[in-house]
């Protein structure tokens, strides 16, 4: 199936705002074995938005618009579409019902403009739009696929999320459904040295990519139905889970962040950070962890040794006045103690480069009641970051 | 002038990447009475381009393209452009020579691949990419002006920058030049009263927007040469200072965090924070601006009344155990105290509605050598930054 999308918009032509729509639903056609062959931008001129219509209409046998869905008079995708394809706009009276209802829970009459959102033509379906007063039309005709959808794109999520995905899963062929598995401590060519009969196995398939929170396998199954594929996708999850099991934290949108809050939570232990090279980044990382104020005890920002003393770094280990492996154990026994909790971490990093980190070492500190130790790590700030939720992960799983 | 854009990639069409260069592009058009039209994204398939590239070469004067200028197989931007106009493509032995050289300065032979990146068509003119291998075309042929740009952006805006921008103002019948104040301490509604005539004047244009760091007004002056419109700008600043100057904290791309640490390095001041409800995203901020070893002694995250009482605020103010002016005050002076610095800075916030601020309200507290006060603003993370970083201003203005 060939495909096109039109955006519709003057703001877009005008630069000041980019389409981001045609990517959320490019990114999405693969999946559905639809081919995607043409995008245009066009301005909420009736004429030129005809002209492209006419031209996807004839090349195209889906067609995904959006914008140009609005009450005022320079929204004219629907007189567009109406015109290309000959047919009359009528106002639909479920429609009007629903939209004078929503106006009416806000407290507001409806303003005539609007009523434009309640029409329909006679080959188009309406779109519920829950986000917003734009339902879009699904219209079938002569072979052909059109769907309007409203532009915003919180709006336009939530139509395609509920009704125009699912719709178009039960017209395609076939349907590709992924499952990304989130490792951490094994290197991309030690995880893909693991799986190499399963890389090479046609469906489900599998490949490997290195990301800032560590290596990503994404086994994809594609099958007539989104549920046989899911029965695909749990054999494949099994071996995998078998091969390099140890290895995985995480699967699709679960984050370290959220990991990491709910076994410190879990364990009811408390965390405190002082920070050198990563500059109070993790800080806030910790902070905005849902829940936070039960296990977060707070962040100290201490980039000089006069702060570090402050927070009760030993002069001994500040004489020596350099970065490494003994000053982030002393930061984060400090941080410990300071703001007793039960456990504290620390960053403190060099610039100096090295064989294996020619951007320099960022030095991570760990201290609990078992006492303290530090891990090294290239100096990139994202990676730190991952580095220092995976180690606790660990040293969380470890606890009773 | 009527312009197209055709953006060329079959990673646009996967949705692997958004298109932003087109809308660089279309935001840059209209200061030079440059009318854009149409815009469409096109995969990396002969045919397709060459169809896209004959409809733009028929209702647009001006034809802007990027991507497809890489050296493999994939990339035919070139010969697509080629085909259309009926031309030959033919290695320029200049753009070879600095190809090669481009090479050999890091080391490498040029690979045979390369070569395509050295040729121009004979209607052709070359664009140098100083910022990778691919230089663009600018082509002059039946009235129309056709401009091949490299795809990634950072190679885009160089080449736009350099080359592609002063060639069309000189073509340009007018350009657009526009100035933009940043003003601080006063209403949008109270700025406009005060420049109420400038905003009734054709040229210079004034606009007034209110955003994130306080009141903008851009000052646009349309003229045949940049030298004049700059000349009517200067102008025009001159009644604006006349009229608003106090107010004016910078123009163009200053920013807030930039003036502060050079006031704070000039006046050989130093600073310490301690944050509640800005949640540690204060710190970094400080840290972040150039220089900050000098003057930033250091930030403190406490959310908890434990970490407010280790940092040293008294115990009688915590047992209030509210967010308020009287915590704000008290955090900034034990920030000042704890790290030795010569200005403290809280932040301590409350949920409660008000009737100015239904979002709630955070108290700012400021402590120097001459006492202690607050102010209040209403709860947004960006407006809390600008109002403290716009008060630090203020206060370091005032010293001597």
């Amino acid at each position: 199936m060939k495909a096109e999308i039109v955006s519709i918009g003057t703001e877009i032509l005008l630069g000041e705002i980019t389409d981001t729509n045609a990517q959320y639903i490019a990114s999405r056609l693969p999946m559905m074995g639809i081919d995607l062959y043409w995008v245009s931008q066009v301005g909420d001129n009736r004429a030129r938005i005809i002209e492209v219509l006419k031209r996807a209409w004839n090349r195209s046998d889906i067609i995904f618009i959006t914008g140009g869905l609005g009450p005022t008079a320079d929204d004219v995708t629907r007189e567009s579409i109406a015109e290309m394809l000959g047919e009359k706009m009528e106002i639909d009276p479920g429609l009007e019902k629903t939209l004078r209802e929503r106006f009416g829970r806000y407290g507001f009459d409806m303003p005539l403009s609007n009523l434009k959102q309640a029409t329909l033509i006679p080959s188009a379906q309406s779109i519920p739009n829950p986000a917003g007063t734009a339902p879009g039309w699904w219209v079938e005709k002569e072979g052909r696929i059109l769907i309007t959808m409203p532009g915003p794109p919180r709006e336009l999520n939530v139509v395609w999320q509920e009704t125009v995905q699912p719709r178009l899963e039960k017209k395609a062929e076939s349907i590709l459904v992924p499952r990304t598995f989130k490792l951490f401590g094994v290197s991309e060519g030690g995880a893909g040295e693991m799986v190499t009969d399963m890389l090479e196995a046609a469906n489900p398939t599998l490949g490997i990519y290195a990301k800032a929170d560590g290596i990503h396998l994404r086994l994809a199954a594609k099958a007539k139905t989104r549920k046989e594929a899911e029965r695909m996708l749990a054999g494949g999850e099994e071996r995998i889970r078998q091969i390099i099991g140890n290895h995985i934290w995480g699967v699709d949108d679960e984050t370290l962040e959220k990991i990491v809050g709910r076994l410190l939570t879990e364990k009811r232990l408390t965390l405190a950070v002082m920070e050198d090279s990563s500059g109070g980044t993790l800080a806030p990382i910790f902070n905005e962890i849902p829940n936070s104020g039960t296990f977060f005890k707070g962040g100290l920002l201490a980039t000089t040794d006069e702060a570090k003393k402050a927070f009760g770094v030993t002069l001994a280990v500040l004489s020596e006045n350099k970065p490494g492996p003994d000053l982030a154990r002393a930061m984060a026994e400090a941080a410990r103690n300071f703001l007793k909790a039960d456990i504290g971490i620390s960053t403190s990093g060099s610039y100096e480069a090295t064989k294996d980190n020619p951007m320099g070492t960022t030095f991570i500190g760990i201290a609990d009641s078992t006492g303290s130790r530090t891990i090294s790590r290239p100096r990139r700030q994202q990676y730190i970051t991952s580095s220092i939720l995976f180690e606790l992960r660990e040293i969380l799983l470890a606890r009773d």
